[in-house]
């Protein structure tokens, strides 16, 4: 596999970086492709959001199991989003924001600066959303309405 | 990258192949991980759903634009889901039916039998759901409370 570009963001360093894109606020940040792939962007315009495939670039560890911000529990690395996992693969549903030739500008961001991408999926609401999923251990921490705050351990 | 483990379905061609999960009815599927890995697992059957990623094997070729299956119109390849993209990463939202060992069996399959598996994530609701979504030029083909039917082109 290859990067088929970098994604440019204001987070330089996980300890500043937010645990979920959709809490980032307005932070917005950009993908610039390799300029030979800008035309495999044409028409994804027409969706609001993107799904980034990226690789954990800065985690140099495997881990099985990891405790997740938001406990003190340990669970599997296939049911927490800890980027020391087998292959270091990173996902994010971000806002898109506009297409400027071979740079995809968009908002809801969680990913490091610098940070190689693998590829970009649009994301499909009648596939991709799942209202009614339940949430395994995260589900508490977003019990009476509340909502986790804070940054991500990478 | 290296494969985690391997995915087994029932589909054998891609001509069978269900173009999304969703539409896939009660068929069950199921990951068989590296042995090494099922400690991973743990706590991920508190989940609904997850994500799996995995490599389109079959796809030889990378074309950036494409026409899916559902129109004639060309489409940018990071716009639509076809296997003959950059890097040949799969990603499907899938129902996690139940866990045993180093097997996760799941329904809402749309993947070939034979699939190399490189990551497993959880799906969460608060993060990864967009209900308010738009997804560009799939929008018509839902139109109206119609559903697309009909297998994928891998």
């Amino acid at each position: 596999m290859q990067p088929i570009g970098v994604i440019r963001s204001s987070y330089r360093e996980a300890k500043e970086t937010p645990i979920q894109g959709v809490f980032s606020g307005n932070a917005e940040a950009h993908v610039e492709l390799k300029p030979e792939y800008a035309v495999g962007l044409k028409d994804l315009d027409g969706f609001s959001h993107a799904i980034l495939i990226y690789h954990f670039h800065t985690s140099e560890s495997e881990k099985l199991v990891g405790k997740p911000y938001l406990e003190n529990e340990e669970h599997g690395i296939f049911a927490i989003q800890s980027p020391h996992r087998p292959n270091h693969i990173g996902l994010s549903v971000v806002r898109i924001m506009r297409i400027e030739a071979n740079r995809l500008y968009f908002s809801e961001v969680d990913i490091l600066d610098g940070t190689p991408l693998l590829d970009i999926k649009p994301y499909v609401k009648q596939f991709d959303s799942r209202e009614d999923a339940v949430s395994g251990w995260i589900e508490r921490h977003f019990e009476n309405g509340q909502q986790p705050q804070g940054v991500v351990v990478q």
